[in-house]
């Protein structure tokens, strides 16, 4: 196991974290749409900025992805996470745009032992993205099991 | 226009439609998850083969937005499409893996005219996501405005 790894034990109701940012480009903006969202918003600048937002925005699939990245690249669960059954409430809130930087805020809403498995927890995490602008452009919420600590 | 475009007024409730399929080769499953989902159990063939699957999956966004990209390819929504608020209750309910094929079947929920805005109306789709084996592997639910059909 990996020294960075984090159980399910390290986790309580309230705790928040921050993750570090990420620069959308308009390359991997259209390069996300060609492949996963190809809508003209995505990745026609031309028809883009005739539409409602006045130009190109990322794919909302993009930024969803982009923000439960951010949390789980930190290497604290490679060992330890067990997978999670979905998502709740993805909400965008706001358009993000080529060159936005967005980051996540995450709070733990609910932990709790697993009743049918004693070798791991579900934990509920709720996530905020947020762009540059300290503006909340995105929430969900992901129920995820996690292994308990092993003993020692 | 486009002559493929539905309107608003073209959707009635249980209405269902039923999309091409995608093969999900092993190559973009690792492509997609170095970039959006980095776990081992998405890029790492050797780390999944001794995880709860036996073998590489792929990741939940990766499919889910297929999901969606299967049906809006028809290029029905590009002059009507008014984007959607969110998405919920996505369920993962087995796991993708390399060389299956995927489709979806969505059917209309709910459809009313907007309350706010005369040009548009509110549609709530559910999605059901199948694999080869007519297995379920996927569900969510998507509300989206779409603009109602211009006098003639």
């Amino acid at each position: 196991m990996s020294e960075l790894t984090r159980y399910f034990e390290d986790f309580q109701v309230g705790d928040r974290f921050e993750t570090p940012g990420i620069t959308l480009t308009r390359s991997e903006i259209i390069d996300f749409a060609m492949r996963y969202d190809p809508q003209p918003i995505h990745m026609d600048v031309v028809a883009a900025a005739a539409g409602p937002y006045g130009g190109l925005i990322a794919s909302g699939f993009q930024t969803l992805a982009l923000s439960f990245r951010l949390f789980f690249q930190r290497g604290w669960f490679e060992d330890s996470s067990l997978g999670g059954p979905g998502i709740d409430e993805v909400r965008w809130l706001k358009p993000v745009y080529p060159g936005d930087t967005i980051h996540a805020v995450i709070e733990v809403a609910e932990a709790r032992p697993s009743a049918s498995n004693s070798n791991r927890g579900v934990r509920i995490l709720d996530w905020e993205t947020y762009n540059q602008n300290h503006e909340l452009v995105m929430t969900f919420r992901a129920p995820s099991f996690l292994r308990r600590r092993p003993p020692a």
